[in-house]
This record gives structure tokens, sequence and C-alpha cells, in this order.
């Protein structure tokens, strides 16, 4: 009879879980692993352990996993405020079932080696589509498995949700930094440089170049000119305007994304800069549209290009973003535990102004692979600017501040042990 | 009796103050104006109204003056806070007195015609020999004028003075970004981004670089790599260390100043980076040396040019610097009044640990014109590395924040009404 109890008790006992980080990281990722780890050691009846990815789904296929319930409660609570993924990320996208069904069933085989019933991936368009297929495979496979997407992109690009975490963060830190580097160049416009150009990210959707035109708030606030990767860049008519601007103004500010094309489709950035040694990856697009301006009109420039910064700078977070990154992170583990599979928590806008927002989900199918570019109806008429209705929805994205603690001047990030779970398996796999 | 009463006050009645923004502005320049400005409203016996060169000394010479006592209480107060020079700076080194006579005499005319008596100057190296020489020429032209520097640069290159207001907060801003990126960059590195590459300024010394280092805290943290402007870079060692970086830590940061030259003595930055048009300005040292690291060992490479992000960026300003700067701005106040003339008030290094601070002065002459440079002593024997001294007189400089007041998810920082004072001479002054 107590033998039978305690099988039976076995039986029932509760699986693990396995989450990572996909793709580029972002100043809030860590937030939604906290929100994750925190609200599943609430269920221990439900959930056993949470076991991560080293260097995410990488972490899965080479049985590389991190034991978090190894990992105080202190430094769970820390990667609230900590960004980079601190279990290491990968860009690493799964190639079709049919093309690599191999990959999927190390997956499932590792899973089950670990006795794992749960999969939260954390992560872009493609990581939906990962997990999506997980969720297929494992059934085909007879090893079913609830897969949960957790939206992020610094990007803000995933179909259905109303933002992605990440993206606010960046939006203000570009916003607040185009605002005081506007100011910078306005101090010294009357004897010296006349344009600045600030570049940012967004290969293929402007909403992060969109976010610098909240540094202005009247008409001819700088930025005076924004470059959109959805509007195919028109030298001649960007001069015009930069030529304008600085009669009007006595300067001019410009924000390029890094994705702006020009006619034949090509980025601007591939455009004419090559180094002696033929490279075309040296020097990006902020740059090359500095350039121009000297050449047409001999205006001194500076320029910057933010790069990762723009993307880890969890000093100047944006409250909303955190809370949001956080709530994505929770809400996945209560979906999960709801029965729910193959869905995605997404942010659903209830109000602008007040910015009101709630937790709804999405079915990955709808997610996946998707890709939200910015509405045309966001960028003013002649292609430079940002309209009302974009800055009324990306203004309520950067509300508040979230700062990190600091020690001695510096942001007190944490680092986790990041000890291992044993290997079961004696295959090793590849990647 | 009475006439003669008003008239002997007449006579004596307090004089204006002239202000002036010089060279690159910082975070923190604006909380010397309003150091400057809030004490000498203290003393309206004494300084009757602060006039403000609209563009700095440009301001002076085209008789283009702010008046201040104009700005509301408010307003100057929000100078504490926000960044760039709210009073246009410039970029103009009068000449020598013996090559422009013509430009000192017209200083000297609008000065009398508005009755100043009191020259403050903010500026670095070159300024402080400008308010050195106007001090000389005052008296050589029968109109002696108190001639007080202020010290402002980013740079941290001023003589005497411990530390320059404007520094700490940039090298607060590299610390945390160099820490931030890296945590991004140990993300990715298994599959993606291997070398992470920061440019920062500092053409002639290496400061700024030097405050990169303040992101790591022990040995192998990153940065990994500090390339300074006082030593000659070498390429096979470059490339041998960072290759040691990625194969022990799985990445290598890499902190390169913009001064940064060859054994030949030119700047990095020029070597091989031309556009198809010739140019050698497109593209900095940054990408140069992440390219590198490409070509030897084929690694991954993200680059960031924090440019004018670095310097204006409030946002993350230490509280240090942001007393510092206002209370020199307050001290030049208080050396005039104490008939002090051509001097500079100065930091003073009472102790590091805990760091006490106070306000000394020193000499124009002892300034002018001088540039300090990283001591061999801070940078570690293999030339790439920041030591415990170096550690030890940085610290301090970062320590804590001072946010500025937000609204709606953005810094509240302050616009100037900037009300001309009125023109009193007839003939205009080309600069």
């Amino acid at each position: 009879m107590r033998t039978q109890k305690l099988r039976s008790k076995k039986r029932s006992s509760p699986k693990n879980a396995f989450y990572a980080q996909s793709g580029g990281v972002s100043a809030v990722i860590n937030a939604s692993a906290c929100g994750l780890i925190e609200t599943a050691r609430k269920y221990p009846d439900k959930i056993a352990k949470v076991y991560a990815g080293r260097h995410g789904i990488v972490g899965a296929l080479t049985e590389d996993l991190i034991d978090t319930s190894l990992e105080s409660r202190a430094t769970i609570r820390g990667l609230r405020h900590t960004p980079g993924g601190a279990f290491g990320s990968a860009r690493y996208k799964l190639a079709s079932i049919d093309k690599n069904r191999a990959q999927y069933e190390r997956l499932i085989e590792v899973f089950r080696a670990h006795d794992i019933g749960y999969f939260f991936y954390n992560g872009g368009n493609d990581s939906m589509d990962t997990a999506h297929k997980v969720s297929e495979i494992g059934v085909q496979l007879g090893y079913p498995i609830i897969c949960i997407g957790i939206p992020k992109t610094v990007d803000n690009d995933l179909a259905v949700t109303d933002c992605c975490p990440g993206f606010g963060s960046v939006a203000k830190y570009i916003a607040v930094s185009t605002r005081e580097a506007a100011l910078d160049v306005l101090s010294m416009a009357r004897t010296s440089t006349k344009v600045f150009v600030l570049e940012v990210m967004g290969r293929h959707a402007g909403w992060i170049a969109a976010a610098g035109g909240l540094a202005g708030e009247k008409t001819r606030d700088p930025p005076h000119i924004i470059l959109f990767p959805e509007i195919t860049f028109d030298r001649t008519r960007f001069l015009a305007k930069v030529e304008q601007s600085v009669e009007n103004s006595g300067y001019c500010v410009v924000v390029v994304s890094e994705g702006v094309r020009t006619a034949d489709g090509k980025f601007l950035a591939e455009a004419g800069t090559k180094d002696a040694f033929g490279h075309s990856q040296l020097g990006g697009v902020g740059p090359v549209v500095a350039q121009m301006t000297q050449d047409a009109f001999g205006y001194k420039f500076h320029w910057a290009v933010a790069d990762y910064l723009q993307r880890s700078a969890r000093h100047l977070a944006s409250k909303v973003d955190v809370e949001q990154a956080y709530a994505v992170g929770k809400a996945a583990v209560e979906l999960a535990l709801q029965g729910k599979n193959a869905v995605m928590p997404v942010i659903v806008r209830r109000s602008s102004k007040p910015y009101r927002w709630s937790i709804g989900e999405a079915p990955l199918a709808t997610v996946a692979n998707q890709e939200k570019k910015l509405p045309r109806a966001f960028i003013t008429a002649d292609g430079f600017g940002i309209t009302a209705a974009c800055r009324r929805y990306l203004l309520p994205l950067i509300g508040g501040e979230d700062y990190p603690p600091y020690i001695r001047g510096m942001p007190a990030y944490v680092a986790l042990k990041g000890r291992s779970v044993p290997r079961r398996l004696k295959q090793p796999f590849v990647v």
C-alpha cells in the first residue's frame, strides 16, 4: 500500500520547465526571465525546476542546461534590473522539420531525459516559429510538451501584440539621447557642427527610428529628419531637407535607421563605403549620410552609432517596458498552468491616454514569421517625420523610469552562478 | 546735496558681468552657469546683471548678449540638470594680441558699452588663455576688468585642477555603457558577435578611454582591451590580445580612444578608411579596429561610436560632477567679489577614500594652454588596461546619480527665453 502510494506520487510528480533566450537580447529580456522563474517558484506542485538553456536553444541541443533552482531569490530578483541575456542567447534558427528532423528529435530526447514538460521560448518572429514546431514535433514523437512563446524584440516588429517588451526601453534611450545630443549640436552650430546624425537599429522596420521623433515636441524641434527603412531613400530630397533645416534652425539633426535602402533595394550603408581592402562592412549608414551633407554643402558634421548601447541601456529603461517584460514572463507560466499550448502572451492596449494595458494571448501560428512594419500613417507625408498618431502610440511605451540600484557609481547588475544540470545523455550533439 | 548723493551712488553702482561658454559643451556646463548666476543674484549690490554671450565669445564680439536677469529662477535652477550649452558655445580661438589686436579692442569696447566689470569664461585650455589675455588687454586699454576662468572639459586635460567638471559624467556614461554592452556581447558570443568595439572621445588624452576600464572589477572582466592615445598602436600586439580574450572568455570588448595613433604619428582612424570618393572623414577608429579583428580571425564584430551622446548624457550624470560644476560657477563669483583676478577655481582632492574635495584657485597663467595627459602609471604595463592607481583616481568622480526630472517619459530640460540686451554700439563686427 505504502509502496504503491509512493509510486503513484512519483508518477504524478511535477515536470520540469525549460526556458531559453533567443536572438538579439534587450535591456529587459531578463525581466521576463525573472517574471517566469519567480512565478514558477510559486507552483512547486506543478513545475519542479526551471532549467535554462545555456546560450538559448543551443543549450537544449547540446544538453547544456543551467539549473535556475540553485540561484538565490536575490539573484533572480536582480534579473529584473540586469540587461543582456543572463543565460546566454543564440542566433540559431532551427531548419524546417523536413530538412533537419534530427535537431527536433534531439530536442525531444533532451526534454525527455530531463523530464521537461514545458518549453518557454523568449524571442522574436523566428523563435515563435520554432516554439510552434516544437509543440508539433512533440506530439508526433509521442512526447507532448506545452510550448509557450514569450515576446521579446527591440525591433517591435512582432505581430498581434500591441508592442514588444524590449522596444520601450530602446525607444526611450533613442528619444532621450536624440534630445540630449540635439542640445549639444544647437550649442555648437554657430561656429562648428551643423549636422548631427544618429544611426539606430531596425533593419526591416522603422519603429526605433520613429522613437527618435519623440525627442521633439514642436514643429521645428529636432530631430529635423528621420530616415525610415519603410521609405525609399532619395538623396536629392534628403539634401534639400537638410539645407532647409540648417537655414531655418541653424543646424540639422538626423536619425537614420540602419535599414534605409535606395530605390534599387540596396542598403544605403553599402553604397560607396569600402575601405582600402574593399570591405563593405566598415562604416554604417550614419557616416554615409553625414558625409553626403558635407559633400553637398560643406557642413561640418558629427555622427554616432548607438549599436548595442541602445539595446543594453538598462540604466535608462522604460518602467512600462520593464513591467510588461515581467508580465509576459509571469503570464507564460500562468498560461502553461491553465493547459494552454502553442500560444504567446501579448500586450493588449486598452487605452492610450491614460495608458492602460493588459495581457492577452495569441496562437503561435499567428505570430510566427510575421513582421509588423511601421504603418504609413505613422510617417508624415514628406516621409521625414512621425505623425500625431505615431506619437500617441509611442509615448506611453517610454513612460516612467526604473533605475537599477547603484554601488559606488556603477549599476549593480547581477551575474548567475549558472551551475549546470548533470548530463544524462551519452551522445553529444554538434551544432 | 541730494543730487550729489545720487550722482555718487550712480558712480559706485555695481558693474554688470559677462559670462560665456566656450568649446565643446558637456552634460554639466550649464550647472556651472547655474552656480554662477544664482550666486551673482545674491549680490545685487556688487553685480548688477549677468549678460551671457550668445554663442560664447562670438556673442561678445558681435554685441549679441543675452540678458539672464530676464530668466526666471526656475529656469536658472533648471540649468543645473540641462545638458548642452544653453547660451550657445563657440569654437573660436582669439588670435594672439599681436596678430589681432582689433578683436581684443572690440571686446573691451563692448564691455565698456555695457558697463561690464567681470568676465567669466567657462571653457578649457584655450579659453583660459583667452581669459588671461583679456585681463591683460583691459589694463593696457585703461579698462580694468576682473577675469575669472571656469574649468570645463570632458577631456579632463586641464592642468592644476584635480579633475574637470564635465569629465565625471562622461566617465560614468562610458563606464556604464561599456558594462551594459559587454553583458550584451557576452550573451551573444556563442553563436554571433565575438568582438565589440566602443569608440570614445579624447583626441589627445586617454582619460575617457580609461573610464571604460571602470566597467570591469575583476581581472578578466570586460573591457578586455583599452586603446589609449598615450600608447602607440601596435597591430600585432593588439590582435594577439584580442585572440587571447576570445579564447579565454569567448569574447572581447575593446574601448578605443578616437586619438589612437600609429608609430608614424598618424591617427589610426585615418589608416585605410577612405570612401569611394577618397574622403577620410568617414568612419572612425572604432570600425577600423573592429574590421582588423575580422580580417585576422574572421570574428563577427559590432562597433559603436558614442560621439555627442557621451558628453550630453545628462540622464546619467555623476552627482559628484554636477556638484563640482555648480561649485566652480559659484566660486568664480566669490573669487571675483574677493577682488581676485586672472584666476580659475580648481577642484582640490582632499582624500580618495572616502572622497573629499574642496575648491581652490589657480592663476590662469598656470593653466592656459597646458594639457594633462593620462600618467603612464595609470596604464597597465601591457598598455591595454588601467592600474589600481587609475581606478582610485577615477572611481570617486563617477560617484552618485543626479537624475533630471522627467515629464511623460522624457527629461524636462529647460530652454531659455534668451532675450537680447539692446545693442549700444553702431558698428557691427564680423567674426
